[in-house]
C-alpha cells in the first residue's frame, strides 16, 4: 500500500491486492505506467522507448456490454529520457492519432491539456493547493456531467466557495487550437503566473509539430481535460469517438474514451532510491474497449466475420485416402500455406466441402484416386465450384 | 482450492493463491490448460482449436539464469472434439516440431508415451491402483537422475516392493520408435493388459502419422516419460534440446526440457455440471526457457543484437530544421517506413550518424539547407558512407 501512496489517487481503491503466503502485501498490476517507471528505476535506465500489450486489473464494478472488465488488455507506447521539449509528447500523439486512423473506428477527437495550466488556473482562482487534486477529479467530469453539475460538487462536496468555482469556470469550459492557446498567453491574469505560461508555452511548442504532422484538424486544446490520475505533471491527453450520425448544426457527440495518456516527470524518481528523475511521457490504449465497440459494429451490420484464416481445406472423396491426406497437408503446412483437414479417418466429401463453406474456407485440395494415380490434386474454388488439377 | 482438487496433484503447491476482498479464495493462473478446459465447459464449447500466449504463476524457487521465472509466459495450442483417434494428436507434434526446428535451436528430441501404457506397465507389476500417479512423478525422475536412485526413492519414499520396482524397472528404461511399439504389442503379458493394448495401438497409429509427416527422425517413444500432472489421460510428450557439441559415440545430453503437453480427455467434464466430457490434446511451449537459451547462446557468440527495427533514421546537418525533420519524418512514417529522429532541436551531424552506429540503423535521411532548396533528401549509407540525392 506504501508504495501505492501519491501514483494512483482515488483511484488506489481499484487495485486488486494479494495476501501472499510470507506474508507480504502484493497487488495485481493495475496500469502499465507505473509498472514501466519502476522498471526503468530498478534497472538504472536512463532512457528508453518501448510498447507492451499485456494484462492489468481493476477492482470495479464491470460493464462488459461496454467494454469494462475487472481484467482487460491495455496497450501502452512510452518514451523516457531527458530530451528536448515537446519532440516525444508530439510523437506519442501522432502515434495515438496513427492507430485510431488505421483501426478505421469512425471520428474521433484527440482531447489535450497540461496540468500546469490547470495548476496556474487554480492558483489564480484561489483554490488551496491541497485540494488541486480533489478539484482535478471533479474538473475531470465535464465531459459526462453539465458545468452547473460540476460547480455544485465543488461547491458542495469539495468545500470551495463559489467565487471559486465560478473562476474556475471561465476556464474550464475553453476548448480551441492554436488560437485559444495564442489568447491565452495574453491573458492579463493567467500569463502571470509562472506555472501556467510553461504550461501554455509547450503547449504552443505540442501544436506546431502536430501542425507539421498534419493532424490537428482532430486534436482540441480542452481545458476541462483533468485525468484522474496522480502522477501526471505536464501535458495530458484522451482520445474519445465521436457518434457516427449526428444531426446538422448539433456538436459530435462522444461515445467513450478509448485512450489516455501524459507526461510523468516525477514518477521514475519515486522508485529510484536517490530520487533520481526521468521524464516520461506515454499513451495507453484500451484495447478491450476498441473491441466491444467494433464488435457491435460488426454484429449490427450483419457481416459474417472469418474467425479462422484457413486458406484450404485437404479433401478426399473416397475411403482409405487418410495417408494422402495427411501427407499433402504436410506439404501445404511445410510450404506455409495455412491448412486444414477433418480430425476423421474417412469424411464424405459433401461434409468437408459443408465444412468449407460454415467456416468460409474458399479453397478446398481434393486427392481421389484418380488425382494419386495422376500425381496431381483437384483444387476446387468452394464458392464457383470451379476446379483446376494442378 | 477444492476445484483445483485432482488437476494439477503434487503441483497445486506451487499455486499463488490470493485472498480477495470478498473473502473468495481466489488464485493466479498455473497454466493455460485447466483454464482453457473450464473456458470450454463454461461456455459450452464442443470443438476448438486455439493457440495462446499468456503469463501464468508458480510459487516456485527462481532460477533466473536458467529461464525460469514465478511470472513467465506460456505458449499453448489446444484442440478440443470429439475426432478419429490419433488425428489431433500427430497434429500438436507436428506444431511441436516445426516451432522448434523454425526457432533453429539446434538437436532436439521429442520423448513420446501414453498414461495408458504407464498404467498397464504398473497394474502388471504389482502397484496398487492409489499410488500410480506418486509412481509417475518418481519415474518422471529417470531424465534426471539414474534407475538406480529413481529405484530407491520408489522402495524408500514411495512404499513399493523392490520386485515391483525392478519389474517396473524393465519397462520404463525403454525407449525407441516403431520396433519398439511393436515388440512391446507382442510382449506376452503387457499386450495381455487391455488399457496398455489400447495406449500401444494409438501410440502406433501416432507413429504412422508422424511417418506421413516426415518428423519420426526428432520423435522417440520413451517410456520413462511420466509427466507430473494429474490430468493427462493418453499420449503425453516433451521436448528437450540436445547438447549441441557432444563427443562421439556418447549419447547426445539433453539441456532441459522447453516443451510438453499431451491428451487430458476428463479435465473438460470436472468443469461441466453435467459431466459432459469434451476429449481435448494439447502443447505448451517454454518461451522463457528458449529466450535463455537463445540469449545465452547470442551472448557466447559476441554477435551483436539490434533491439530496434529502425530502417532510417531523419537527419539535419545544420541548425533551425526541427520543421523539415518533423515534416519528413511524418511522410516516412505515413509510408509504413520505420524511422526515428534524435529528439533535440539542433543536434549535430556527427552525434546523428554516431546514434545510426551505435544502434545499427543502415541509413540516414538527411536534409540541410541545400536540400531544400532543391526539393531532395540525401541518403546516406552509414556503414559505407555512400550518399545518393533523391
Amino acid at each position: 500500500q506504501e508504495t501505492l501512496t501519491g501514483k494512483y489517487g482515488e483511484e488506489t481503491k481499484l487495485i486488486y491486492e494479494l495476501q501472499d503466503q510470507g506474508g507480504e502485501l502484493l497487488a495485481l498490476r493495475y496500469d502499465l505506467t507505473v509498472p514501466f517507471a519502476r522498471y526503468l528505476a530498478m534497472n538504472k535506465i536512463r532512457r528508453m522507448k518501448r510498447y507492451q500489450v499485456a494484462k492489468v486489473y481493476r477492482r470495479d464494478n464491470p460493464a462488459t456490454s461496454r467494454g469494462r472488465y475487472r481484467e482487460f488488455y491495455q496497450c501502452d507506447f512510452d518514451i523516457a529520457g531527458w530530451f528536448d521539449p515537446m519532440l516525444p509528447d508530439a510523437e506519442c500523439l501522432k502515434i495515438l492519432h496513427e492507430v485510431l486512423s488505421d483501426l478505421q473506428l469512425g471520428e474521433f477527437l484527440i482531447r489535450v491539456n497540461d496540468r500546469r495550466i490547470l495548476s496556474g488556473v487554480f492558483t489564480l482562482c484561489g483554490v488551496p493547493e491541497s485540494k488541486f487534486i480533489t478539484t482535478c477529479s471533479t474538473v475531470d467530469k465535464l465531459d459526462k456531467m453539465p458545468w452547473e453539475e460540476v460547480r455544485s460538487e465543488m461547491v458542495g462536496e469539495k468545500g470551495l466557495s463559489p467565487e471559486v468555482a465560478d473562476g474556475i469556470g471561465e476556464y474550464v469550459q475553453l476548448h480551441g487550437g492554436l488560437d485559444l492557446i495564442e489568447r491565452l498567453l495574453q491573458d492579463p491574469k493567467l500569463s502571470q503566473n509562472k506555472v501556467a505560461k510553461e504550461g501554455l508555452g509547450d503547449m504552443k511548442l505540442l501544436f506546431d509539430h502536430l501542425t507539421l504532422f498534419g493532424i490537428t484538424g482532430q486534436i482540441s486544446f480542452d481545458l476541462s481535460l483533468a485525468r484522474g490520475l496522480d502522477y501526471y505533471t505536464g501535458v495530458i491527453f484522451e482520445a474519445v469517438l465521436l457518434q457516427q450520425e449526428n444531426h446538422p448544426g448539433e456538436e459530435a457527440l462522444s461515445v467513450g474514451s478509448v485512450a489516455g495518456g501524459g507526461r510523468y516527470d516525477g514518477l521514475v524518481g519515486m522508485f529510484d532510491p536517490k530520487g533520481r528523475k526521468v521524464p516520461c511521457v506515454g499513451v495507453s490504449i484500451g484495447i478491450e474497449r476498441i473491441f466491444s465497440i467494433l464488435e457491435q459494429r460488426v454484429k449490427a451490420s450483419g457481416e459474417k466475420v472469418r474467425t479462422t484464416e484457413t486458406q484450404v481445406l485437404v479433401a478426399t472423396p473416397q475411403k482409405h485416402l487418410l495417408a494422402a491426406r495427411l501427407k499433402l497437408i504436410s506439404e501445404l503446412w511445410d510450404a506455409g500455406i495455412k491448412a486444414e483437414m477433418l480430425y476423421k479417418k474417412d469424411p464424405k466429401l459433401l461434409k468437408q466441402l459443408q465444412y468449407c463453406e460454415d467456416t468460409g474456407i474458399p479453397l478446398a485440395a481434393i486427392i481421389g484416386e484418380q488425382e494419386l494415380t495422376d500425381g496431381v490434386v483437384k483444387l476446387r474454388d468452394v464458392a464457383t465450384r470451379e476446379e483446376v488439377r494442378i
